[in-house]
């Protein structure tokens, strides 16, 4: 199994991945989520495993617009617990560092440690976690240091720093599995659908009772807006039930008089939260 | 008046500034949104104005963190055209640029004519694209260029090498304009409020139908985090109604029941679509 992720070897991504998927799966690395989503397009993988949300951030709006512009099925969740660590190469230490290096998220979630422990550090943004904590390898350096996770750290032999030094531990990302064919929804628990209304007075709530007279809970509603008609939006839905069940035939039934392309993402076991 | 914006002279916000307090207001030029916010809580301007969402981009989750952290009022909103431009030094053409500065979603909008027709150049991210064009202006070799606005382009005598590079023209983004003061909410026709339901089934349903049932047009719906409850979500919404209309107050009384954290963010006239 080939599974296509952003990042490199030690990045959160390849973590996630190795939850769902296992130790044998090989990681095909992708610099961007773009390049991962075209990896598996382009059959360079058999699956891709990108960040959908975090409980701090929010929603990661270049996932939710490849969602919708490939035709891709959600097969799989993962929560993951983000802990992030200060990694140099040894003999360094917080007194030597100069510059910090990491990805814009990671440094922005990391904001009062360094403020606090490296103020008179420089911060420079990097395009993954991971690459940065290989770069910091590379340079060999005392006076420079990454933010990565704990596998990116060791996989590189860089020393700990510091450790646990985001600003909230209840920090979660949210990754899903992609494939190109579809997966067994039978025994599914949660489903994902994107769906538009008519821009008139109550027409998404109407589409909503669809699902709230069925009891099913929605675990999550996004609003996306659709290139080329300006402040008209997509609706994207999580909702707590598998697409074989009949409340989800009945909502969908329902869901059809109020909204028009309606296109369920994928419908799969909901993912339980992995604690680092 | 004194107005605190993100980015310096010519930025797209400098030109929301002008369309909403005319020429002869007094910008304050700030790094970041986090800036221009803290601006305005400081007293060091009267107003900041802001970008919240873009019709391509969608909404820009830093201002809807930042509009929950404060307790500004929003007074007013601008819909203003995105056109970009690329900005040499004299001499300069599309055949001598190796490198093309901007802000990130400036780069990313840019992207097909960045391909297309400058697949040599290196792309370079930069904090502001009014500062992106000072920027080439100060180095001064006909091998940069950044992509900015017209008036940035200008107010740093550079030439055009390519204009309307963007690749979508329906490209607008929505500012808003925020006070440490009430307005006048007589005539106003929007407001914007924030709530949080329970998380069970129908919750999200049974608020949105406070507004249905005064047939009230929700113009915009979004999720944000509550940060240390992970998956739990703040609802955002916009609607074409001003506070003090019966309706509004009718919605808010039935909201109550079903919503709690209720926080109205501001009554305000609704913005017109200026065309560049």
């Amino acid at each position: 199994m080939k599974i296509a992720i952003q990042g490199n070897a030690g990045s959160f991504h390849s973590i996630a991945a190795k939850t769902l998927y296992g130790d044998e799966a090989l990681l095909v690395y992708c610099e961007t989520f773009k390049k991962a989503f075209e990896a598996l397009a382009g059959n360079r993988a058999d699956r891709a495993i990108v960040a959908l949300e975090n409980s701090l951030y929010g929603s990661l709006n270049d996932t939710y617009d490849l969602l919708l512009k490939h035709n891709f099925h959600i097969v799989g969740e993962v929560y993951e617990q983000v802990r992030f660590y200060l990694w140099g190469i040894e003999g360094s230490s917080l007194t030597t560092i100069t510059d910090v290096y990491s990805q814009a998220p990671a440094l922005g979630e990391c904001e009062q440690f360094l403020e606090e422990k490296l103020p008179q550090a420089a911060v420079h943004e990097y395009y993954d976690t991971a690459a940065a904590a290989e770069f910091i390898k590379q340079i060999n350096s005392k006076t420079k240091a990454a933010i990565s996770s704990k596998p990116a750290g060791e996989l590189n032999g860089l020393s700990c720093l510091a450790s646990g030094i985001e600003t909230h531990s209840d920090n979660y990302t949210r990754f899903i599995a992609l494939s190109k064919t579809p997966n067994d929804t039978a025994t599914a628990t949660k489903t994902s659908l994107t769906f538009r209304t008519a821009d008139t007075p109550g027409s998404l709530y109407a589409a909503l009772g669809a699902f709230a007279k069925q009891n099913i809970n929605l675990t999550k509603l996004e609003s996306r807006p659709i290139i080329g008609e300006a402040w008209q939006y997509m609706y994207y839905v999580d909702f707590a039930a598998g697409i074989e069940s009949d409340e989800t035939q009945h909502a969908l039934k329902e869901l059809r008089q109020y909204a028009r392309e309606i296109r369920v993402l994928g419908s799969y076991s909901a993912g339980s939260h992995i604690v680092a």
